[in-house]
Protein backbone atom coordinates (compact mmCIF):
# COMPACT_ATOMS: atom_id res chain seq x y z
CA UNK A 1 0.00 0.00 0.00
CA UNK A 2 1.06 3.05 -0.76
CA UNK A 3 2.72 5.09 1.98
CA UNK A 4 2.90 2.02 4.40
CA UNK A 5 6.01 1.06 6.02
CA UNK A 6 8.24 -1.90 4.49
CA UNK A 7 6.79 -5.09 5.92
CA UNK A 8 9.61 -7.22 8.39
CA UNK A 9 12.29 -9.40 6.84
CA UNK A 10 11.15 -12.76 8.92
CA UNK A 11 15.26 -14.23 9.45
CA UNK A 12 15.51 -17.96 9.46
CA UNK A 13 16.52 -18.99 12.85
CA UNK A 14 14.01 -16.50 14.78
CA UNK A 15 10.92 -16.97 16.92
CA UNK A 16 7.90 -14.10 16.48
CA UNK A 17 5.91 -14.92 19.63
CA UNK A 18 2.50 -12.79 17.88
CA UNK A 19 -1.07 -12.85 19.31
CA UNK A 20 -4.18 -13.43 17.43
CA UNK A 21 -6.41 -11.43 18.94
CA UNK A 22 -9.90 -12.47 19.73
CA UNK A 23 -11.07 -14.66 16.66
CA UNK A 24 -11.84 -12.56 13.56
CA UNK A 25 -8.71 -12.28 11.39
CA UNK A 26 -9.83 -8.73 10.59
CA UNK A 27 -8.87 -8.01 14.19
CA UNK A 28 -5.23 -9.23 13.33
CA UNK A 29 -2.78 -6.89 13.16
CA UNK A 30 -0.86 -5.50 9.79
CA UNK A 31 2.13 -7.60 11.63
CA UNK A 32 0.30 -10.64 12.80
CA UNK A 33 -1.02 -11.14 9.32
CA UNK A 34 2.49 -10.74 7.53
CA UNK A 35 3.92 -13.07 10.33
CA UNK A 36 0.90 -15.14 9.56
CA UNK A 37 1.74 -15.42 5.69
CA UNK A 38 5.66 -15.98 5.70
CA UNK A 39 6.56 -18.35 8.59
CA UNK A 40 7.95 -21.99 7.66
CA UNK A 41 6.11 -23.17 10.72
CA UNK A 42 3.23 -22.01 13.27
CA UNK A 43 3.53 -23.24 16.33
CA UNK A 44 -0.37 -22.49 17.97
CA UNK A 45 -2.94 -22.84 20.57
CA UNK A 46 -6.44 -24.26 20.00
CA UNK A 47 -7.75 -20.72 21.06
CA UNK A 48 -6.55 -19.61 16.95
CA UNK A 49 -9.65 -19.45 15.15
CA UNK A 50 -9.23 -21.72 11.61
CA UNK A 51 -10.14 -18.97 9.53
CA UNK A 52 -6.38 -17.41 10.94
CA UNK A 53 -4.38 -20.77 10.30
CA UNK A 54 -5.86 -21.48 6.98
CA UNK A 55 -3.83 -18.38 5.41
CA UNK A 56 -0.63 -19.66 6.31
CA UNK A 57 1.70 -20.46 3.19
CA UNK A 58 0.39 -23.86 1.58
CA UNK A 59 3.94 -25.51 2.66
CA UNK A 60 3.87 -24.54 5.92
CA UNK A 61 4.01 -26.86 9.17
CA UNK A 62 1.10 -25.88 11.55
CA UNK A 63 1.80 -27.60 15.15
CA UNK A 64 -0.96 -27.96 17.49
CA UNK A 65 0.26 -26.72 20.79
CA UNK A 66 -3.14 -26.74 23.05
CA UNK A 67 -5.63 -28.60 24.26
CA UNK A 68 -7.29 -30.32 21.77
CA UNK A 69 -10.48 -32.53 22.53
CA UNK A 70 -10.00 -35.19 24.86
CA UNK A 71 -5.99 -35.58 24.39
CA UNK A 72 -3.90 -34.03 26.91
CA UNK A 73 -2.56 -30.93 25.83
CA UNK A 74 1.66 -30.44 25.67
CA UNK A 75 3.47 -29.40 28.41
CA UNK A 76 4.99 -25.86 28.87
CA UNK A 77 8.24 -27.35 28.64
CA UNK A 78 7.57 -29.40 25.50
CA UNK A 79 6.34 -26.34 24.01
CA UNK A 80 9.92 -24.63 24.87
CA UNK A 81 11.52 -26.99 23.26
CA UNK A 82 9.41 -27.33 20.26
CA UNK A 83 10.01 -23.68 19.64
CA UNK A 84 14.01 -24.16 20.37
CA UNK A 85 14.19 -27.47 18.00
CA UNK A 86 12.33 -25.71 15.37
CA UNK A 87 14.44 -22.02 15.32
CA UNK A 88 17.87 -23.96 15.65
CA UNK A 89 17.25 -26.05 12.87
CA UNK A 90 16.51 -22.57 10.96
CA UNK A 91 12.90 -22.63 10.28
CA UNK A 92 11.45 -19.10 10.38
CA UNK A 93 8.76 -19.87 13.91
CA UNK A 94 6.00 -18.33 14.73
CA UNK A 95 4.33 -18.79 18.06
CA UNK A 96 0.85 -17.77 17.79
CA UNK A 97 -1.81 -17.86 20.95
CA UNK A 98 -5.16 -16.45 21.02
CA UNK A 99 -5.31 -12.81 22.46
CA UNK A 100 -2.48 -11.35 23.53
CA UNK A 101 0.65 -13.24 23.85
CA UNK A 102 2.09 -11.99 27.23
CA UNK A 103 -2.23 -11.59 29.00
CA UNK A 104 -2.42 -14.90 30.63
CA UNK A 105 -1.07 -16.13 27.57
CA UNK A 106 2.66 -17.94 29.38
CA UNK A 107 4.59 -16.02 26.39
CA UNK A 108 6.70 -15.16 29.21
CA UNK A 109 7.65 -18.55 29.78
CA UNK A 110 8.92 -19.13 26.22
CA UNK A 111 10.59 -15.97 25.87
CA UNK A 112 12.69 -16.76 28.80
CA UNK A 113 13.32 -20.33 27.36
CA UNK A 114 14.40 -19.03 23.95
CA UNK A 115 16.35 -16.37 25.60
CA UNK A 116 18.34 -18.96 28.01
CA UNK A 117 18.69 -21.00 24.16
CA UNK A 118 20.46 -17.94 22.97
CA UNK A 119 17.80 -17.82 20.38
CA UNK A 120 16.39 -14.14 19.07
CA UNK A 121 12.73 -13.41 19.52
CA UNK A 122 10.41 -10.92 18.62
CA UNK A 123 6.87 -9.70 19.98
CA UNK A 124 3.39 -8.83 18.46
CA UNK A 125 1.52 -7.84 20.77
CA UNK A 126 -2.28 -8.96 20.17
CA UNK A 127 -5.52 -7.65 21.16
CA UNK A 128 -6.54 -9.64 24.20
CA UNK A 129 -10.18 -11.16 24.56
CA UNK A 130 -10.91 -9.61 27.94
CA UNK A 131 -10.47 -5.92 26.58
CA UNK A 132 -11.58 -6.34 22.62
CA UNK A 133 -14.46 -9.38 23.53
CA UNK A 134 -16.32 -6.62 25.59
CA UNK A 135 -15.83 -3.59 23.62
CA UNK A 136 -17.16 -5.73 20.63
CA UNK A 137 -20.30 -6.91 23.11
CA UNK A 138 -20.58 -3.28 23.61
CA UNK A 139 -19.32 -2.74 26.90
CA UNK A 140 -16.34 -0.25 27.84
CA UNK A 141 -13.01 -1.13 30.32
CA UNK A 142 -13.66 2.35 31.24
CA UNK A 143 -16.22 5.20 31.10
CA UNK A 144 -15.40 8.31 32.65
CA UNK A 145 -19.03 7.94 35.04
CA UNK A 146 -18.01 4.53 36.03
CA UNK A 147 -14.55 3.72 36.80
CA UNK A 148 -10.67 5.01 36.80
CA UNK A 149 -8.97 1.70 37.27
CA UNK A 150 -10.14 -2.03 35.53
CA UNK A 151 -8.74 -5.00 36.94
CA UNK A 152 -7.91 -8.23 34.30
CA UNK A 153 -7.35 -11.16 36.60
CA UNK A 154 -7.18 -14.73 35.52
CA UNK A 155 -10.09 -17.04 36.26
CA UNK A 156 -8.60 -19.64 35.69
CA UNK A 157 -6.35 -22.02 38.66
CA UNK A 158 -3.71 -23.76 36.62
CA UNK A 159 -2.34 -26.96 38.34
CA UNK A 160 -0.14 -26.48 41.75
CA UNK A 161 -0.81 -22.81 41.18
CA UNK A 162 -2.29 -20.24 43.42
CA UNK A 163 -4.75 -17.76 42.47
CA UNK A 164 -5.88 -14.00 42.69
CA UNK A 165 -6.73 -12.61 45.91
CA UNK A 166 -10.77 -12.38 45.04
CA UNK A 167 -11.70 -10.88 48.51
CA UNK A 168 -9.21 -7.91 48.25
CA UNK A 169 -10.52 -7.65 44.59
CA UNK A 170 -13.98 -7.73 45.70
CA UNK A 171 -12.46 -4.74 48.38
CA UNK A 172 -11.11 -2.33 45.75
CA UNK A 173 -14.57 -2.23 44.11
CA UNK A 174 -13.02 -1.80 40.33
CA UNK A 175 -14.38 -3.83 37.58
CA UNK A 176 -12.71 -6.79 37.26
CA UNK A 177 -12.42 -8.35 33.39
CA UNK A 178 -11.67 -12.31 34.55
CA UNK A 179 -10.57 -14.99 31.95
CA UNK A 180 -11.43 -18.35 31.78
CA UNK A 181 -13.51 -18.29 35.10
CA UNK A 182 -16.01 -20.88 34.45
CA UNK A 183 -14.29 -23.71 36.59
CA UNK A 184 -13.92 -21.95 39.72
CA UNK A 185 -17.44 -19.34 39.38
CA UNK A 186 -18.81 -19.84 42.50
CA UNK A 187 -15.75 -19.45 44.59
CA UNK A 188 -14.76 -16.72 43.26
CA UNK A 189 -18.24 -14.96 42.99
CA UNK A 190 -18.72 -16.24 46.66
CA UNK A 191 -14.72 -14.45 47.40
CA UNK A 192 -15.34 -11.00 45.56
CA UNK A 193 -19.13 -10.71 48.01
CA UNK A 194 -16.79 -11.34 51.28
CA UNK A 195 -15.02 -8.77 50.13
CA UNK A 196 -17.70 -6.49 49.98
CA UNK A 197 -18.53 -6.48 46.22
CA UNK A 198 -22.59 -5.98 45.84
CA UNK A 199 -24.87 -8.94 45.15
CA UNK A 200 -26.37 -7.01 42.66
CA UNK A 201 -23.34 -5.27 40.50
CA UNK A 202 -23.65 -6.16 37.16
CA UNK A 203 -21.87 -9.12 35.83
CA UNK A 204 -21.36 -10.25 31.74
CA UNK A 205 -20.33 -13.52 30.51
CA UNK A 206 -19.27 -13.40 27.04
CA UNK A 207 -18.31 -16.86 25.47
CA UNK A 208 -16.15 -17.39 22.39
CA UNK A 209 -16.07 -13.54 21.68
CA UNK A 210 -15.88 -12.66 17.93
CA UNK A 211 -16.19 -16.24 16.61
CA UNK A 212 -18.94 -18.81 16.17
CA UNK A 213 -21.10 -19.94 18.66
CA UNK A 214 -20.37 -16.08 20.03
CA UNK A 215 -22.95 -16.00 23.34
CA UNK A 216 -23.68 -13.34 25.42
CA UNK A 217 -25.12 -13.58 29.28
CA UNK A 218 -26.07 -10.59 31.03
CA UNK A 219 -26.60 -11.33 34.87
CA UNK A 220 -25.34 -9.82 38.58
CA UNK A 221 -23.02 -10.98 40.84
CA UNK A 222 -24.77 -13.34 42.48
CA UNK A 223 -26.71 -14.88 39.79
CA UNK A 224 -23.53 -15.33 37.82
CA UNK A 225 -22.88 -19.30 38.32
CA UNK A 226 -26.09 -19.95 38.11
CA UNK A 227 -26.85 -18.12 34.92
CA UNK A 228 -24.17 -19.68 33.73
CA UNK A 229 -24.97 -23.24 33.95
CA UNK A 230 -28.54 -22.45 33.26
CA UNK A 231 -27.36 -20.93 29.64
CA UNK A 232 -24.42 -24.10 29.56
CA UNK A 233 -21.31 -21.32 29.08
CA UNK A 234 -18.09 -23.18 28.44
CA UNK A 235 -15.05 -22.52 27.82
CA UNK A 236 -13.66 -19.33 26.29
CA UNK A 237 -15.09 -17.28 28.06
CA UNK A 238 -14.85 -13.63 29.75
CA UNK A 239 -16.59 -12.51 32.57
CA UNK A 240 -16.75 -8.61 33.15
CA UNK A 241 -17.73 -7.43 36.43
CA UNK A 242 -18.92 -4.27 37.66
CA UNK A 243 -21.02 -1.44 36.70
CA UNK A 244 -19.51 -1.45 32.94
CA UNK A 245 -21.28 -4.61 32.03
CA UNK A 246 -24.62 -2.87 31.95
CA UNK A 247 -23.60 -0.14 29.84
CA UNK A 248 -24.29 -1.68 26.40
CA UNK A 249 -28.26 -1.10 26.72
CA UNK A 250 -27.41 2.18 26.58
CA UNK A 251 -25.90 1.99 23.12
CA UNK A 252 -26.91 -1.40 21.66
CA UNK A 253 -29.64 -0.22 19.92
CA UNK A 254 -27.65 1.65 17.76
CA UNK A 255 -24.30 -0.71 17.51
CA UNK A 256 -23.83 -2.65 14.29
CA UNK A 257 -21.45 -5.79 14.70
CA UNK A 258 -19.62 -6.91 12.35
CA UNK A 259 -20.50 -10.11 11.03
CA UNK B 1 -5.70 -12.37 0.59
CA UNK B 2 -6.76 -15.76 -0.88
CA UNK B 3 -9.22 -17.06 2.38
CA UNK B 4 -9.29 -13.31 4.01
CA UNK B 5 -12.76 -12.71 5.07
CA UNK B 6 -14.27 -9.50 2.98
CA UNK B 7 -13.33 -6.10 4.05
CA UNK B 8 -17.13 -4.69 5.12
CA UNK B 9 -18.62 -1.90 3.16
CA UNK B 10 -18.30 1.35 4.83
CA UNK B 11 -21.83 2.98 5.03
CA UNK B 12 -22.78 6.67 4.50
CA UNK B 13 -23.83 8.06 7.58
CA UNK B 14 -22.41 5.80 10.19
CA UNK B 15 -19.72 6.31 12.60
CA UNK B 16 -16.23 3.45 13.16
CA UNK B 17 -14.64 4.46 16.61
CA UNK B 18 -11.42 3.19 16.11
CA UNK B 19 -8.21 2.28 18.04
CA UNK B 20 -5.27 3.06 16.11
CA UNK B 21 -2.63 1.44 19.03
CA UNK B 22 0.22 2.80 20.44
CA UNK B 23 1.50 4.37 16.97
CA UNK B 24 3.54 1.94 14.38
CA UNK B 25 1.16 1.69 11.20
CA UNK B 26 2.12 -2.12 11.81
CA UNK B 27 0.66 -2.52 15.04
CA UNK B 28 -3.14 -1.46 13.53
CA UNK B 29 -5.54 -3.94 12.85
CA UNK B 30 -6.59 -5.10 9.15
CA UNK B 31 -10.55 -3.75 10.13
CA UNK B 32 -8.62 -0.42 11.29
CA UNK B 33 -6.14 0.23 8.20
CA UNK B 34 -9.09 -0.64 6.01
CA UNK B 35 -11.30 2.43 8.03
CA UNK B 36 -8.28 4.83 7.63
CA UNK B 37 -8.18 4.20 3.66
CA UNK B 38 -11.79 4.22 2.46
CA UNK B 39 -13.37 7.10 5.11
CA UNK B 40 -14.70 10.42 4.21
CA UNK B 41 -14.01 11.97 7.27
CA UNK B 42 -11.29 11.34 9.70
CA UNK B 43 -11.99 12.71 13.27
CA UNK B 44 -8.71 11.99 15.05
CA UNK B 45 -6.86 12.93 18.45
CA UNK B 46 -3.62 14.27 18.21
CA UNK B 47 -1.91 10.84 19.31
CA UNK B 48 -2.65 9.37 16.26
CA UNK B 49 0.30 8.67 13.90
CA UNK B 50 1.33 10.99 10.91
CA UNK B 51 2.27 7.59 9.78
CA UNK B 52 -1.21 6.64 10.40
CA UNK B 53 -2.84 9.55 8.69
CA UNK B 54 -0.83 9.60 5.43
CA UNK B 55 -2.99 6.50 4.74
CA UNK B 56 -6.22 7.94 4.76
CA UNK B 57 -7.44 8.37 1.29
CA UNK B 58 -6.21 11.79 -0.73
CA UNK B 59 -9.52 13.56 -0.94
CA UNK B 60 -10.54 12.53 2.76
CA UNK B 61 -10.92 15.53 5.29
CA UNK B 62 -8.49 15.19 7.99
CA UNK B 63 -10.46 17.05 11.22
CA UNK B 64 -7.85 17.07 14.43
CA UNK B 65 -9.93 16.88 17.69
CA UNK B 66 -7.31 16.73 20.69
CA UNK B 67 -4.73 18.72 22.37
CA UNK B 68 -2.05 20.34 19.84
CA UNK B 69 0.42 22.63 20.70
CA UNK B 70 -0.62 25.58 22.29
CA UNK B 71 -4.62 25.93 21.52
CA UNK B 72 -7.00 25.09 23.32
CA UNK B 73 -8.26 21.37 22.51
CA UNK B 74 -11.89 21.30 21.35
CA UNK B 75 -14.32 19.83 24.38
CA UNK B 76 -15.84 16.85 24.32
CA UNK B 77 -19.65 18.38 23.35
CA UNK B 78 -17.65 19.77 20.22
CA UNK B 79 -16.43 16.55 19.13
CA UNK B 80 -19.57 14.68 19.75
CA UNK B 81 -21.61 17.06 18.22
CA UNK B 82 -19.06 16.88 15.02
CA UNK B 83 -19.40 13.32 14.02
CA UNK B 84 -23.61 13.59 14.82
CA UNK B 85 -23.20 16.75 12.14
CA UNK B 86 -20.86 14.56 9.68
CA UNK B 87 -22.85 11.77 9.83
CA UNK B 88 -26.09 13.68 9.54
CA UNK B 89 -24.34 14.70 6.34
CA UNK B 90 -24.04 11.30 4.99
CA UNK B 91 -20.20 11.13 5.37
CA UNK B 92 -18.18 8.06 6.33
CA UNK B 93 -16.92 9.35 9.49
CA UNK B 94 -14.14 7.49 11.09
CA UNK B 95 -13.00 8.53 15.03
CA UNK B 96 -9.76 7.13 15.11
CA UNK B 97 -8.01 7.32 18.95
CA UNK B 98 -4.74 6.49 20.25
CA UNK B 99 -4.53 3.01 21.45
CA UNK B 100 -7.89 1.57 22.32
CA UNK B 101 -11.16 3.93 22.47
CA UNK B 102 -12.37 2.42 25.32
CA UNK B 103 -9.39 1.89 27.46
CA UNK B 104 -9.20 5.85 28.95
CA UNK B 105 -10.67 7.00 25.76
CA UNK B 106 -13.53 9.25 26.04
CA UNK B 107 -15.11 6.34 23.25
CA UNK B 108 -17.77 6.18 25.50
CA UNK B 109 -19.17 9.27 25.75
CA UNK B 110 -19.24 9.33 22.13
CA UNK B 111 -20.69 6.56 21.45
CA UNK B 112 -23.75 7.51 23.62
CA UNK B 113 -23.65 10.73 21.87
CA UNK B 114 -23.98 9.15 18.57
CA UNK B 115 -26.68 6.03 20.16
CA UNK B 116 -28.66 9.38 21.56
CA UNK B 117 -28.91 10.98 18.24
CA UNK B 118 -29.97 8.11 16.65
CA UNK B 119 -27.11 7.46 14.40
CA UNK B 120 -25.39 3.60 13.58
CA UNK B 121 -21.94 3.01 14.85
CA UNK B 122 -19.06 0.47 15.29
CA UNK B 123 -16.14 -0.43 17.55
CA UNK B 124 -13.17 -1.42 16.34
CA UNK B 125 -10.63 -1.94 19.31
CA UNK B 126 -6.93 -1.07 19.22
CA UNK B 127 -4.11 -2.37 20.83
CA UNK B 128 -3.98 -0.12 24.02
CA UNK B 129 -0.84 1.66 24.76
CA UNK B 130 -0.57 0.25 28.31
CA UNK B 131 -0.31 -3.84 27.33
CA UNK B 132 1.22 -2.89 24.16
CA UNK B 133 3.74 -0.37 24.61
CA UNK B 134 4.84 -2.78 27.75
CA UNK B 135 5.19 -5.77 25.95
CA UNK B 136 7.22 -4.46 22.91
CA UNK B 137 9.60 -3.05 25.84
CA UNK B 138 9.76 -6.61 27.22
CA UNK B 139 7.53 -6.26 29.63
CA UNK B 140 4.54 -8.84 30.28
CA UNK B 141 1.55 -7.94 31.76
CA UNK B 142 1.57 -11.38 33.53
CA UNK B 143 4.11 -13.88 34.12
CA UNK B 144 3.77 -17.39 35.82
CA UNK B 145 5.64 -16.29 38.68
CA UNK B 146 4.94 -12.82 39.47
CA UNK B 147 0.95 -12.15 38.94
CA UNK B 148 -2.32 -13.01 38.25
CA UNK B 149 -4.21 -9.89 37.75
CA UNK B 150 -2.70 -6.35 36.39
CA UNK B 151 -4.10 -2.74 37.31
CA UNK B 152 -4.51 -0.76 34.15
CA UNK B 153 -5.25 2.85 36.01
CA UNK B 154 -5.34 6.48 34.64
CA UNK B 155 -2.78 8.22 35.93
CA UNK B 156 -4.27 11.77 35.06
CA UNK B 157 -7.01 13.33 36.30
CA UNK B 158 -9.01 15.26 34.47
CA UNK B 159 -10.35 18.74 35.54
CA UNK B 160 -13.31 18.55 38.06
CA UNK B 161 -13.12 14.47 38.12
CA UNK B 162 -12.21 12.07 40.99
CA UNK B 163 -9.15 9.68 40.78
CA UNK B 164 -8.26 6.19 41.26
CA UNK B 165 -7.80 5.45 44.60
CA UNK B 166 -4.43 5.00 45.00
CA UNK B 167 -3.77 3.96 48.69
CA UNK B 168 -6.29 1.14 48.12
CA UNK B 169 -4.32 0.04 44.57
CA UNK B 170 -1.40 0.15 46.64
CA UNK B 171 -2.77 -2.26 49.41
CA UNK B 172 -4.04 -4.73 46.46
CA UNK B 173 -0.30 -5.60 45.69
CA UNK B 174 -0.89 -6.09 42.07
CA UNK B 175 0.95 -4.42 39.30
CA UNK B 176 -0.03 -1.36 38.17
CA UNK B 177 -0.01 0.20 34.90
CA UNK B 178 -0.53 3.45 34.65
CA UNK B 179 -1.49 5.80 31.97
CA UNK B 180 -0.41 9.52 31.63
CA UNK B 181 0.74 9.36 34.95
CA UNK B 182 2.99 12.55 34.53
CA UNK B 183 1.03 15.36 35.77
CA UNK B 184 0.31 13.90 39.67
CA UNK B 185 3.52 11.06 39.85
CA UNK B 186 4.84 12.24 42.82
CA UNK B 187 1.02 12.37 44.68
CA UNK B 188 0.62 9.10 43.35
CA UNK B 189 3.44 7.35 44.25
CA UNK B 190 3.36 8.39 48.09
CA UNK B 191 0.03 7.18 48.00
CA UNK B 192 0.49 4.05 46.71
CA UNK B 193 3.32 3.45 49.10
CA UNK B 194 1.17 4.59 52.35
CA UNK B 195 -0.64 2.03 50.89
CA UNK B 196 2.08 -0.34 51.55
CA UNK B 197 3.62 -0.76 48.14
CA UNK B 198 7.41 -1.36 48.75
CA UNK B 199 9.60 1.71 48.24
CA UNK B 200 11.66 -1.05 45.99
CA UNK B 201 9.12 -2.21 43.81
CA UNK B 202 10.72 -2.16 40.54
CA UNK B 203 8.86 0.67 38.24
CA UNK B 204 9.57 1.43 34.14
CA UNK B 205 8.56 4.29 32.55
CA UNK B 206 7.78 4.11 28.90
CA UNK B 207 7.45 7.31 26.45
CA UNK B 208 6.14 7.37 22.87
CA UNK B 209 5.55 3.77 23.12
CA UNK B 210 7.01 2.58 19.48
CA UNK B 211 7.27 6.06 17.78
CA UNK B 212 9.98 8.18 17.10
CA UNK B 213 11.34 9.18 20.35
CA UNK B 214 10.68 6.53 22.29
CA UNK B 215 12.31 6.50 25.99
CA UNK B 216 12.44 4.09 28.75
CA UNK B 217 13.34 4.13 32.07
CA UNK B 218 14.13 1.80 34.29
CA UNK B 219 13.40 2.91 38.31
CA UNK B 220 11.65 1.62 41.64
CA UNK B 221 8.67 2.82 43.18
CA UNK B 222 10.57 5.59 45.51
CA UNK B 223 12.67 6.85 42.69
CA UNK B 224 9.91 7.13 39.99
CA UNK B 225 9.30 10.24 40.39
CA UNK B 226 12.76 12.07 40.26
CA UNK B 227 13.99 9.52 37.44
CA UNK B 228 11.13 10.92 35.28
CA UNK B 229 12.16 14.42 36.19
CA UNK B 230 15.87 14.00 36.20
CA UNK B 231 15.27 12.23 32.53
CA UNK B 232 12.60 15.25 31.52
CA UNK B 233 10.23 12.81 30.48
CA UNK B 234 7.27 14.25 29.24
CA UNK B 235 3.57 12.68 27.89
CA UNK B 236 2.42 10.39 26.57
CA UNK B 237 3.80 7.90 29.15
CA UNK B 238 2.92 4.97 30.57
CA UNK B 239 4.28 3.15 33.95
CA UNK B 240 4.59 -0.05 35.11
CA UNK B 241 4.99 -0.77 38.47
CA UNK B 242 5.56 -4.08 40.35
CA UNK B 243 7.89 -6.93 39.89
CA UNK B 244 6.97 -7.60 36.14
CA UNK B 245 8.52 -4.16 35.42
CA UNK B 246 12.05 -5.74 36.47
CA UNK B 247 11.62 -8.74 33.87
CA UNK B 248 12.66 -7.42 30.71
CA UNK B 249 16.55 -7.76 31.53
CA UNK B 250 16.25 -11.41 31.59
CA UNK B 251 15.51 -11.50 27.92
CA UNK B 252 16.54 -8.01 27.03
CA UNK B 253 19.74 -9.79 25.48
CA UNK B 254 17.70 -11.94 23.08
CA UNK B 255 14.83 -9.40 22.10
CA UNK B 256 14.70 -8.11 18.59
CA UNK B 257 12.78 -4.52 17.75
CA UNK B 258 10.66 -3.62 15.36
CA UNK B 259 12.53 -0.27 14.07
Amino acid sequence: MDGFPDLPEFPPGEVWLAGAGPGDPRLLTVLALHAVTVADDIVHDALVDPRVLRLARKDAVLLPAGKRGGKPSPKQDEINALLIDRARAGRRVLRLKGGDPFVFGRGWDEVTALSEAQLRFRIIPGLTAGLAGAALAGIPATSRDTNHAVVLAAGHRAEGQSTADWEALGRLGQPLILYMPMTQLEEIVAALQRGGLAAETPATLIQSATVDGERIVESRLDALAADAQHHRLGSPCIAVIGEIAALRKEVFASMVGWS
